[in-house]
């Protein structure tokens, strides 16, 4: 089985956007045991896009195309698939119905140019869309399927999972690409490539690579076998020998983030947290709180942006501020403990630092942090230094998950929370 | 002049790397001049890769091969070349130099693995590489000149800069596409389209399109003309009109956030801001302090995920939160008047509600949202009603986007704080 991503849009062949929607349906496509043997982009023009899909449909038996379902102009998406398949457009009342529903739902009527969204050409099937106005559409040209879905990530996996992952598995029926992915924190790409150097070799089955973003490691394995089995065994089998070779490093498998893992241990130990953060500003307590059911385990952050509010809402001695500076051990501490104590939670993390651009001294450069942490067991800090010449978001992102790591790490009582130590970036 | 680009990798059709390079050469043959017609991408096959070098030259005056040019046995862009112009590879003493020179720089001798990269098809040209071991190659296919540059993006983009920019914009001969970008928040991008319909139709210079991503509508404009200030010309009288017709709809520019044009507004008028947040838990405060320089108008935030921390640390009233729920008008206009007071603040700004998946009723459903502002005029509400079958990040992430909005509208003086009003998504 063979598939072939199209994605549409000016935008992406202006370079105003990145397409990161083929990169998405190549993993799933791959995970299905189907093998992507392009991704092509073309613009918004019925014509370039009627005959790159029929370019396809001669080479694949899966040809899955995003974008261009929209309700405006320069949405031809569908006049393309028309072109394709030899029949004209036709509204079909099932999609209209669905989209007069879905405005219905929010309280609104269905603008006027929203009806273009239920035409299809005839003989091709409408694929519902549960978040958005936009129906997806499947079509046939020969023996290849052409599936139209749009190009909004989050309506385009949506209806991927719904409408498509189901009769592509199945006609996809045996030979297995299975992929598993270990995530890592806590040091370097390269480190994490020295100790799996054996396992990496060309030709090994699994393969495994390694990927970097903002600190954390992805190891990825991909096994091919005649039966999924075959293939899901031998994925286990190296996924435990990356494991036993990576120990604590480990955090997670799959999308699994760090704020996903710490919330799973303190709901497992029935602790508490609250957060008081200044440089990064709200950030650990977003990633705390993107995990649905957050509100079993965290009870409240503080940002503390301004030294006053250090002073008033966490009790830091504006004294201690003047004598170390808002960037120290001693400000970091105060924090995690003032924080624990209003908060009255079991775990107080805490941060101040230096995110940059500017900002920064001899002294105290841009990239230099502190983190705090109080709990049952006392309070400790942590020096981290960033890179200076990391961006502020960079800097921001990296600081949010090595101060998640190292409350994995003292949750799973791999660090010790009485001896401070300085983590290596 | 047409380009396409040609992007090579296994790991881009598996999914695990997203093409950046296709974007930034698009963007950069757009300011030269040039139409990119098409992105390609293929896997690390020879075959693969000369049959779509092939196709491509038939089409586009230049084509751009990215990646494959490295020392391993899976790249294989060489070879394609070689396939597709019918030399065969020979080795380059120019390049062969080159390279041994580059490790001598690095005080090592050249692995012998490395010797593989000075070879090119016989009649083509290297590209020397400044910044790494890989050089580019440029051949001829017909009328087409197609170039291979390794798939690093700093080494990529260094010598598209130092071998391609030149030629290509000469070849151009100053034909220039400009492009512009508005951004909008406030209506959906049907309504839009409406309101632009006359300037979207295709053909007329400027082009515009719009693209949605979660509750931002990006209005994209772009211009060709034979002169770079005829473009120009066209680009800004295009995007007056534009501005005249949807009025406080743009919010900003290019790759502006709302959280910058706040952030300027409150700078500019000498007010700061303090933020009170359930439901998003932190992202509001994290979105205007990803600006550098927040500190000057942002003064703290709350993140009060749990009602005893609205109560403890923003004064509501335990029995308001009993008689009228968490995500109630009444508590998030208390919320908003907690927090200005404790804060010191002159804008307070506050959300409440339920992000899901789970906790709604079919009184409070998923997505239902109540912003609070407090300012030194008084204090209003408004409600927000999203799909319930949006995720928890986008209900998240489109309630941060409202809620900066409306406070942009009233630091604008666009809305009337006074006038409590339902914001439609």
């Amino acid at each position: 089985m063979r598939a072939i991503c199209i994605s549409t849009g000016n935008e992406l062949l202006l370079g105003q956007t990145v397409d990161a929607n083929s990169a998405w349906l190549s993993r799933r496509l791959a995970e299905l045991g189907v093998i992507v043997s392009e991704h092509r982009t073309v613009g918004d023009e019925a014509g370039a896009i009627a005959r790159v899909i029929l370019q396809a449909a001669q080479e694949a038996d899966w040809v899955i195309v995003t974008g261009g379902l929209g309700p405006t102009p320069d949405d031809q998406t569908r006049e393309a698939l028309a072109e394709a398949v030899g029949s004209p457009l036709a509204e079909d009342p099932t999609s209209l119905a669905q989209i007069e529903e879905y405005f219905a739902r929010m309280g609104r009527a269905m603008p006027p140019p929203n009806r273009v969204q239920a035409r299809l050409p005839k003989g091709c099937q409408p694929l519902a869309n549960p978040c958005g106005t936009a129906p997806g559409i499947l079509g046939r040209l020969g023996r290849c399927q052409a599936a139209l879905l749009p190009g909004v990530p989050s309506e385009m996996e949506a209806m991927f999972e719904q409408h498509l992952a189901g009769p592509i598995a199945e006609a996809a029926g045996g030979r297995a690409i299975l992929t598993h992915t270990l995530r890592c924190f806590g040091t370097g790409e390269s480190q994490i490539g020295a100790m799996l150097a054996d396992l990496m070799q060309t030709g090994r089955n699994p393969a495994i690579g390694t990927t970097a973003s903002e600190g954390v490691i992805g190891v990825r394995l991909w096994a091919t076998g005649d039966l999924p089995e075959a293939a899901r065994q031998l994925l286990q089998e190296s996924a435990t020998e990356v494991r036993r070779r990576l120990g604590v490093l480990v955090f997670g498998e799959g999308d699994q983030t760090l704020a996903e893992v710490v919330g799973g241990l303190l709901r497992k130990r029935g602790k508490t947290l609250a957060l008081a953060e200044s440089c990064t500003g709200g950030w650990m307590a977003k990633a705390i709180t993107d995990v649905a059911g957050s509100s079993d385990y965290f009870l409240r952050g503080y940002v503390t942006y301004a030294n006053q509010a250090k002073t008033e809402v966490l009790d830091v001695a504006a004294e201690l501020i003047a004598l170390h500076g808002a960037v120290s051990s001693e400000v970091a501490e105060a924090m995690a403990i003032g924080c624990r104590e209003r908060a009255g939670s079991d775990y107080a993390l805490s941060v101040t630092g230096i995110a940059g651009p500017t900002g920064g001294t001899p002294d105290k450069p841009v990239g230099l942090i502190w983190l705090g942490l109080a709990s049952p067991d006392g309070v400790a800090t942590r020096e981290l230094r960033w890179n200076p010449t990391l961006s502020r978001e960079s800097i921001r992102s990296r600081t949010v998950q090595a101060g998640l790591n190292w409350l994995r790490l003292v949750l799973l009582d791999a660090a010790n929370l009485n001896q401070p130590k300085k983590v290596r970036p």
